[in-house]
């Protein structure tokens, strides 16, 4: 799979598969691959400076999903160690995509693949510019 | 288990468990149970006029939990069906404990017991005396 | 939004947000809608007569989900009460989609739509074509 | 709180609180802890060489969790890191209980506390005596 990132930046976090993340096939339910997604586009957001709590408190503004996809190509299991790779695929004036990649961290395989799309908002939802601050680390 | 209530009412949710709530040993995840134990207290709760959003917003109250216990007999399994028995187990001015039975819907075992404690504060988290209104539905 | 159907059958299940699905917008996190719809495909699967561990363990088959979509109109919010709408959007020999649409049980309100795609495999995770059983209600 | 340990061996792991685990209170859902309980005691065995996995499929014995209870001071925050430790508090032939404390890596504050109770079983679900394996490095 080829990373294509507006700024060549890739950002990775690593974690360790929790137990209460598999299901009944002894495998890693799907639905918690969105929350890794997350946890990787919030750990590169405080990374640069900037947590939701941070955009949200003291800028106002957030970044609501609009959209989220994923992709599973093979399951990550207990206990592995996984690395959730993020990107900004794609960066407009009032919206961006990240882009997501889910690999064993031992064998390098990748597991997962998927993006999300978001919308910039104020604090009331309304449709606003990516705050210049949060646009320059992503340019 | 005999079920010991303030007011001798005993309220009761029904759910199917989700696939999700599983986990490796094809068995609920155990921390599933003391969200379901919530989910019946809330319900509860709503059923006599006062969700958590209510008592929040409009009375300026919550009960944030400050204990929880729970005791694994059985586990319970997907696709079944369980019961979630709630009732108000001690009332006292400023706190409370709610106590839990989690029951097969079928064969009627129970697979789970438990309480939860919560103290009464303010919206600034200070502890303050129980509503009366949400007080006299308990007693 | 149209509901495109195979055999213009659309199966609904109703639940009660959870307290424990909100995050700290006050909203419902948006993994959770992924868990929602299993929990209506798998009831719907129930309803004909085939759940998950059935067609596992008496059949020898399984859809593992190949990828998920989610798009995010409107949040749900506790204490709503949502329903959430599934349908076979496309069967093929081996593979099938399952469309849904949460609602906001008062309003009507859309508030997500998704799709799910599942290949079918046998235990050991060889592709196989879906049971006729399965096949037949599909359809 | 003094930490009581049967070998006087306190493990630790530090983890970034997720956006996923915060609540409508813009905390913490307490539910996670329990998982966070888990994720310390399962990092715990893996440090010493068998996690659940290993000690299933391998040894022939589990662990499952007979009781759970935690005790809620402070509420962690995203984005907070907090340090979860994780410790041997009573050794038994056929079962043990660990004990937990969850801290806030920044400011040492203790947020919760609790323990777990576990049966050690064969298989099949029978009692069984913990193994001299997994006994030797608890004593």
């Amino acid at each position: 799979m080829t990373l294509r990132s507006e700024n060549n930046e890739v950002f990775k976090i690593e974690l360790r598969v929790r137990y209460a993340e598999t299901d009944g096939m002894n495998i890693v339910h799907h639905s918690n691959y969105i929350i890794w997604f997350e946890a990787a586009r919030s750990e590169y957001l405080i990374h640069k400076g900037s947590s939701y709590t941070e955009l949200l408190e003291k800028q106002g503004f957030h970044l609501p999903v609009s959209e989220v996809y994923a992709r599973f190509l093979k399951p990550a299991r207990y206990p592995e160690m996984v690395s959730v790779k993020v990107w900004v695929e794609e960066l407009r004036s009032r919206k961006l995509t990240f882009g997501y990649q889910v690999v064993n961290s031992d064998t390098g395989e990748t597991l997962v693949t998927g993006y999300s799309k978001h919308i910039c908002t104020d604090l009331e939802g309304r449709v606003r510019a990516i705050p210049p601050r949060v646009r320059a680390f992503m340019e």
